[in-house]
């Protein structure tokens, strides 16, 4: 991506090893994310672009000297960011903080919408799957490198539990999965908030109980009778715009908590309503890393079905499409399948 | 207080019964708060003012016909807010959003600065403690009204712990009660930033373990310096204002929390490092009623001392010069004996 709107596909030097802690993988699936739809929006000229993509599974073909757990030919999960997996931050759970760690798709550090991808601090950042016979589960799969891992996250940090009231601040492919995270812990009442009859009708079948279509102080009140005037317990806020988080704020019960993982967009958090109300809000780049073991499970199992988020799968050359498509809200996600 | 900076002592009507779910008490003790300095500044004038005080210690005077639990002659708690201690939120132990409750000292009902108070829903308010033997821990007890289980609150919503690195932005009475109650929950290391060597020599002697006394991005860094460069886990905010916000943000380490008790007076919550550090932000006013269970038997087997905030003791007339005192920074905070 050159600029925003300008999206190419180009050939670049193969990926290699750069570093001896270094992997190379060859992407078996990426995506494109909502969180890329920013920078299509914003991002400025550079001569050199930035090269996207954070979400990847694929087939590990080289390490450098130092790698010890990652071996050639392991099929793997690449989560959003790289992460050494030995600092203070990464033995807590917390990989993207990680002081050595950084993302994908950054200015430094090429992405996933590729063939292969150079992975830095591989045995941290890696996640090693137990089989490779995994057939119709690779959109599944796909998903813990960010999106199901992120809707994980806005679920733990909003206290989502038994018996809760949850309402889900958006229909994209992060809040569907976060829908399936709500069900999954054990919410007694799952609200989803958007607009697009497509995806309410897949929030449904995910485990949404409710779906409010309208928004601002309309949408409030709506989410407010649907729980018996107070609001919820858990707010999910997946968008990162002004407006979905301040209807977080205002939907929250006393006592309850937001987890917001939508990519802030927003000059500051309301501090009275939140305070008054003694409302907690927290999130931010969820460490899925941490989260796989925990999910990976249930995707194995089929329990959980995150794959099915994604509504188009494209090959690379199709990749600019694939963004105007999302942008259109044509589609919810798009896999790619170098 | 007519407005700001106009505090008189007049002679009212008699305290007394309104509703029958009213009691009576004889104030004991009271005291001046902090948050009473923020109407100092800005009330506006009107005609009735507003009576002002919100926490005491007391005698059970007379009761309504619906009272139950409450008798005449019970030596009781006042805390800050009222409630009805039936409601799912009461139930819930945060009685500061209590569905019939509110708070003394507001527009709608009398303040404790005075010889007797009303107190709506009696039962749900007020804590009867179990013996009037007290010698000597009266300042102790009637900080459970407020200072002392509000600075609870901030170490409670901060996830103090044992092991913990905590900061205390603040050393005012809510800030030297936090460093208490931050003490009482095992943290490690317990860092105290303010400007008043007075206070900061009793923050020590009530725990804090090291001292910053630098504002800005110079206190920042101290801090940081101070827990190996990534800051605290917990951040207890005990002002309100925007610097203070601004530095709790700033020294929080990734993952960490803020419990903020302070009254806002800022305009926003930082949302980008909160984000990027997955900092959770919480707090509010402090179901104080909920936590005089836990904290009552360390007052009174004198494991805790929060009365030591007080460093002045005075009439109903010295009142106003008790504002003044504590608004100079003459006075930590100020006990009322009417």
């Amino acid at each position: 991506m050159y600029q925003a709107g300008d999206v190419r596909i180009e050939n670049v030097p193969d990926a290699g090893i750069i570093e001896p802690a270094d992997a190379v993988i060859r992407v078996t699936r990426a995506c494109i994310c909502g969180s890329d739809l920013w920078p299509y929006h914003d991002l400025e000229w550079s001569e050199n672009g930035r090269r996207m993509g954070h979400e990847a599974i694929g087939i590990v073909e080289d390490v450098g000297g130092d790698v010890r757990t990652v071996k050639k030919g392991d099929f793997v999960v690449m989560p959003f960011a790289f992460s050494d997996g030995t600092c203070e931050f990464c033995d807590e759970g917390l990989q993207t903080a990680c002081i050595h760690g950084g993302f994908f798709g950054s200015t430094d550090v090429a992405g996933a919408q590729a063939e292969a991808v150079r992975i830095p601090l591989a045995d941290g950042t890696l996640y090693v799957l137990p089989t490779r016979d995994v057939n119709g589960l690779l959109p599944s799969l796909l998903t813990l490198s960010d999106v199901m891992g992120t809707g994980h996250h806005a679920a733990v940090v909003a206290k989502v539990g038994p018996g809760k009231k949850v309402a889900v601040v958006g229909d994209g492919a992060v809040g569907l999965c976060a829908v399936i995270a709500a069900k999954r812990m054990g919410a007694e009442q799952i609200i989803i908030m958007g607009r697009h009859h497509d995806r309410i009708a897949l929030a449904k079948e995910l485990g949404a109980t409710d779906a409010v279509t309208e928004r601002g102080e309309e949408g409030v009140e709506r989410v407010k009778t649907l729980t018996g005037g107070h609001g919820v317990h858990s707010v999910l806020e997946c968008v990162g715009n002004e407006q979905a988080m301040a209807t977080a704020v205002e939907i929250a019960r006393p006592g309850g908590a937001i987890g917001r993982v939508g990519v802030p967009h927003y000059p500051g958090i309301q501090p009275d309503t939140t305070f008054y109300n003694n409302v907690t809000v927290g999130g931010g780049p969820a460490p899925v890393r941490a989260y796989i073991d925990e999910l990976l499970p249930d995707v194995l199992e089929g329990a959980i079905q995150p794959g099915r988020v994604f509504d188009r799968v494209i090959g690379l050359d199709e990749v600019p499409d694939g963004y105007r498509a999302m942008d259109q809200r044509e589609a919810i996600k798009v896999m790619v399948k170098p």
